[in-house]
């Protein structure tokens, strides 16, 4: 665990909002008519490829988040989140071209923003609590904060797959590469 | 180090422009926007914030990457490439708001695609070998291939320090957030 005594603790719907509209633009930018061995090269066995994880955020959009944030409304803590599928995007009903799956996440993140906008939440509202299936009674905050931040570890996570793949072309340079070395720095 | 023995081998010209074409509109899409007390946090002492590390990829485009490039074509090995400076962007010369350096990073980046077309490289120059400061001789294939990862290292880098300001915020999700943990998962 990194030490994270520096970091700021700052929570506002509005940034949430701001942040979660802005990762199908970066991930579009940065994807879109990139080569195919480059997307759908991955880090070794049982890792993902840049594909795979586009696939993995649209199913988040399709059954994890908004879906979690109705059931802290509706239900409370008397009703366990569903678990949420972390391979849904191996399966043959996922989009199989990766401008399908950009255009995929796009579309279904607008619209759940414009459900998120629509709930009107206030601060009393983000204290509410459901129950996670593992972790037990989280906040909507929390939850919140958690799309967020999952959106940030998938981008991380497509940038370092994506530099990983020049581990041989860039020579000596390796040293002071963490995308290629591994290293947090 | 990680375990490398199963990343591609590939290196084309046109892929190594494709990508540094979209950083510059990647972060853009990601950054621009975004509330100061966001783009300005950092990781902790001597971190960078996500202001900073746009700060130092416009100086890579001043004084590195293609200056280097050309270092190799005018003098080959003859003349060792200058070191670059790498907290350039603390610098008071630098753009002072992160809209300016956003700017400023995509217009010379642009730039340097036009200079690096201009060149018509072929396979040949890709082979032909300069010295560098530390590592000694590289070839031209590797520099450009590390002007590559080292965008998607920063692009990591901005992910990660954006994403860890909400550690406290995502409460236990934390552990499965490796954006959050340093894990590399």
């Amino acid at each position: 665990m990194a030490d994270l005594s520096d970091v700021q603790s700052t929570f506002a719907l509005d940034d949430v909002i701001a942040l979660l509209a802005r990762t199908p633009v970066t991930l579009d930018a940065l994807l879109r008519g990139l080569p195919e061995w480059w997307t759908r090269a991955n880090e070794g066995d049982s890792t993902w490829s840049a594909f795979d994880v586009v696939g993995h955020l649209i199913h988040g959009e399709e059954t994890d988040w908004l879906p979690r944030v109705r059931i802290v409304l509706d239900h409370g803590e008397s009703r366990t989140f569903d678990k949420f599928n972390r391979e849904a995007q191996f399966d043959s009903s996922a989009p199989q071209s990766l401008e399908e799956r950009l255009d995929r996440f796009t579309a279904l993140r607008r619209e759940n923003l414009t459900q998120l906008a629509s709930l009107t939440l206030t601060a009393a509202d983000l204290d509410r609590t459901g129950r996670h299936p593992a972790f037990g009674v989280v906040t909507l905050r929390q939850l919140l904060a958690t799309w967020v931040a999952h959106d940030l570890d998938h981008v991380m996570q497509i940038s370092r797959v994506l530099g990983r793949q020049y581990a041989n072309e860039v020579g000596p340079w390796r040293a002071y590469l963490r995308v290629i070395s591994g290293e947090q720095g």
